[in-house]
């Protein structure tokens, strides 16, 4: 079977009873499915570190990639003369401001580089000096460099000054504990197809009750609009619009396996495990990363291209290909890089294969220096 | 296992080879997972009646479901200052009125009885009244009731006024013939958990490639900009965002299935019969339906609920669930009444099976009269 291992931040290698979770239709307006629902917005409430017996935060999911996901929040939570304030070191912030110029929300950005954490006292520092600004929007972990972001001391600093915090957890949900009540968080977003380790198709933001209760008429996209969505699941448990139930019942399945495996603590685990493993083996093959390892999330780990004239992307891409793996491009905007990821179904004896498959392929292509160029 | 069989508009019941398509995991940035969504994209061209390899039309997938696909195709072709008249005869063509609203984009109504096709003399006056309607919306069949409009004296109508003709074949697309070409059509749209019979998570529209090359910058949504998702595809052959990778190679093995059983002609006949043996069958216990059999498309009956005191639809609705069978509750204004779907891996003798179910519980809960109110 022409399967590859995915070493990416998502779509990822999900484990096979994930799959055959899959092997059943369902209908999208039956008992049973609306159980199913219900079921998985619990467990995702939970894993944002709220009770959903409380009813402080709601979870919401939406069809779609994350960046439906991303765009239905910002869309539904920023209201049409708010003001947004994003936290910009990687591709994915740089893609809520386009978002922002699309559904005509003003936006404004506070940039650092892509290899750095989002600098709490400058946040500070521009939230004091611009009243206007209602909304941030910070990233957990900035995949486009797997970088961490110091969340806790954000998430202060936006909450001292009495604005609203929206973080884009994509890649760190269910992996890096994050606790949104405690936090005060205004609204978490991810999607169901990386640390969860389900399949793609669709997306969800854990929500505060009350923030998302007040945000009636702020949507731009029907589709995309939380609040009538929310309001619908609140009326008759239903979807608004044909969910995509195969992708739904996956989910709850790695929901599942998600508690199995210790929940956040456990798979986070994995995750750091796995992460070591690579760091330490592509450091002893002479590879260099971009980031140290206190601002490296166990998440997807960018380094640096070799400077060795003999390499090329494609071409050791195509080497790792053949040998059962699939890695990620860089998108770092300023070095050229390659990444790989430490996430979905796989473990240290996966990552221990593929550093040897990079070994084969580094003596193969006559890759020797390794370095940075 | 408590699987019913799904009598529905969708999701469906499909097939156990298209499910186990989705038993492995895709690199969405993978040569095989851009060859996969490449072939779908050429098939889903040519069931619209346009050739791929000529250019003429192009397919652009999108991420959600069917409601995502037809918000994503007004939002991308209808300029900001154009005027769209929708073809109102159910809930989905007041959809797209909600649409306009949300987008903000001038919308024009033209409706009739949720029982009467799309009036084209009628349809005629109205565009030749007024100059300012620069697309209309039509809707082949209306899944709200299951009646077919006469599309081509439709498409001759708004070709002749010489304005673009936007046509939802939500309900139809795979199993009544469509001629995106000979019409003239600027966009078709349909979604995958359809008459194609692959799983919900991704729509898609058929557009007419001159239309949508002339459609930059007209969207206001960064994840439903169709012209931007088709530049990317153009650029990458890739998906702009994380694609439902299982839901699109279900679609692939669907696509497949489809053409095994002899394409548009193959299904719509054993859809036909499907539906002739329902009408029948449903005739026979006294059951009358809301549309004339000329009226009637393949694909969902609406019927009159009883007028015997002892019917209750969610009784009903239970009853036939215990035996094996999801039917659909009625969607139309002005009657109570409920639909069962003629559509996915479903022929005579399941239609058979369910008519006897049907007859079984009419007789458990005493419902003898079974005329309209």
């Amino acid at each position: 079977m022409n399967e590859p291992l995915l070493l990416t931040p998502g779509p990822l290698t999900t484990s096979k009873t994930v799959k055959q979770a899959m092997l059943r239709d369902w209908g999208s307006r039956d008992g049973d499915f609306i159980q199913l629902t219900r079921g998985v917005c619990d467990a995702l409430t939970r894993i944002a570190g709220a009770d959903p017996a409380s009813g402080r935060y709601a979870c919401v999911p939406i069809q779609g990639s994350g960046t439906f996901a991303v765009e239905a929040v910002v869309d539904t939570m920023v209201p049409r003369d708010g003001r947004l304030l994003v936290l910009v070191n990687g591709a994915y912030g740089r893609r809520i401001r386009d978002i922002c110029a699309y559904i005509n929300r003003d936006c404004e950005i506070l940039e650092c580089a892509e290899d750095e954490p989002t600098p709490v006292d400058r946040l500070a520092d521009t939230l004091n000096g611009d009243a206007s600004i209602t909304h941030v929007a910070a990233f957990h972990c900035e995949t486009t460099s797997g970088i961490l972001n110091p969340l806790e001391d954000i998430a202060r600093v936006v909450a001292g000054a009495g604005r609203k915090l929206i973080v884009d957890a994509m890649s760190t949900f269910g992996a890096i504990p994050i606790d949104a009540e405690a936090l005060g968080l205004s609204a978490v977003i991810a999607s169901a197809n990386k640390c969860l380790e389900g399949v793609p198709g669709m997306g969800f933001a854990v929500i505060d009750s009350n923030d998302l209760a007040a945000a009636a008429g702020n949507a731009t996209s029907l589709s995309l609009d939380l609040h009538d969505q929310w309001q619908n699941f609140e009326k008759t448990g239903q979807w608004r619009f044909t969910p995509p139930t195969h992708v739904l019942a996956a989910l709850a399945q790695a929901i599942q396996e998600h508690g199995e495996e210790g929940g956040i603590a456990g798979r986070g685990r994995r995750y750091a495990d796995n992460c070591r493993i690579l760091r330490d083996g592509m450091e002893e093959m002479g590879f260099v990363p971009l980031l140290s390892d206190d601002l490296q999330a166990p998440v997807i780990v960018t380094y640096h291209a070799p400077s060795d004239e003999n390499y090329d992307f494609g071409a050791f891409y195509d080497g790792l290909h053949a040998k059962g793996f699939a890695i990620y491009p860089g998108k770092i905007t300023k070095i050229d890089s390659f990444r790989i990821g430490c996430i979905g179904r796989i473990d240290g004896d996966d990552i221990r294969r593929a550093l040897a498959a990079i070994s084969e392929t580094l003596a193969e292509q006559n890759i020797v220096k390794r370095g940075p160029k």
